[in-house]
């Protein structure tokens, strides 16, 4: 077994969080350059397809590909500690959660970069316009996070789960393009500061 | 218990699909008019802040969004049949494709149609130039899907899965901005012929 990855891109993060938090820790990395696009060559494209980053390789072949899907097969793995709820309904209320997060901030975290960087100038076509759609539409979404943890601890309730991840590694991603957590945001700024000590962010 | 669903809208067409697959019929949906806005209205943002149908309303007022997160509540409910995965490795590779549909399928049909319709005219701020870099993607995935349906009867596999559903209701909304099936594309053809026959299709 082990994963394709790339230190410093937010999904291959979003895995090793994930698995730090699990306290699984002999998974083998293999680096996959991003940078020098290492990930849209052939060979990796027959790993997948999609081009993307982070992938499992399982010791039969089989390659899982997909953060949330990658998550998913250590949640099964290794039940403890739960991060993607304990029962049908605390299940669907990680999983709702989890695609906010992914959806409204890190999704919108990441069209604000691949649309207006030059990481990805002459990579995919940019629209730069729609860039500040996504941008405007994270802010607004962290004004909005804000109000929702004034009483709660984490994004799904009471416990720390996957949708914390997603968050954290959204939010973290945003400032690439400049979207921050703001002095008034004191709800966000306590729940960024209490996941971003655990020892798992740094993973 | 009762679903806010809207005829006509991909994501509540997902769900229903997904419960007639489980031979679920006794759940009562009530219409939410997307046509006139009812879903981003005060009331309707109180039980989802996000505005999107469809929401599972549990008895004891647990407002569930996001529809793969219906889906899963119901996947826990009554699992079979399966349309989820049924072990480990099997659930993630479910997984990893019915992300793939949702991203790089329906993800991309909605992106064409939310930014080139009328429908969302003076609702989103629409940025045509993006709407068609998302038709060009839907297009070169559906070239892409022919070839995976080569050597498959579904999308994940030798079985009938949530991804297959996510698959269908992308391509069928994708009718909207034309995108659209092509003759020479027969594997993907043959496998839109048997999946849109199931009684379920018309849920």
């Amino acid at each position: 077994m082990k994963i394709y990855d790339f230190v410093g891109a937010p999904n291959p993060r979003r895995v090793r969080v994930f698995l730090a938090e699990k306290g699984i820790s002999n998974v083998p990395f293999e680096q996959v350059n991003l940078a020098t696009a290492d990930n849209r060559k052939p060979e990796f494209l027959k790993i997948n397809p999609m081009g993307g980053i982070p992938v499992l390789e399982l010791d039969d072949g089989t390659h899982i590909a997909e953060s949330v899907a990658i998550c998913r097969y250590f949640e099964d793995l290794k039940p403890e500690p739960r991060l993607m709820g304990v029962d049908a309904k605390d299940k669907a209320v990680v999983e709702m959660w989890n695609r906010r997060m992914e959806f409204e901030v890190l999704g919108m975290a990441a069209g604000s970069f691949r649309n207006t960087s030059d990481f990805f100038k002459g990579r995919i076509p940019q629209v730069k316009e729609y860039g500040e759609v996504c941008k405007n539409a994270a802010v607004k979404r962290l004004e909005w996070l804000d109000t929702v943890l004034a009483d709660r601890e984490f994004i799904a309730g009471s416990r720390y789960t996957i949708a914390d991840i997603t968050a954290l590694i959204g939010i973290d991603f945003g400032r690439t393009t400049q979207i921050r957590i703001q002095e008034n945001q004191k709800n966000l700024a306590r729940w960024h500061q209490a996941v971003s000590s655990r020892p798992s962010a740094k993973a």
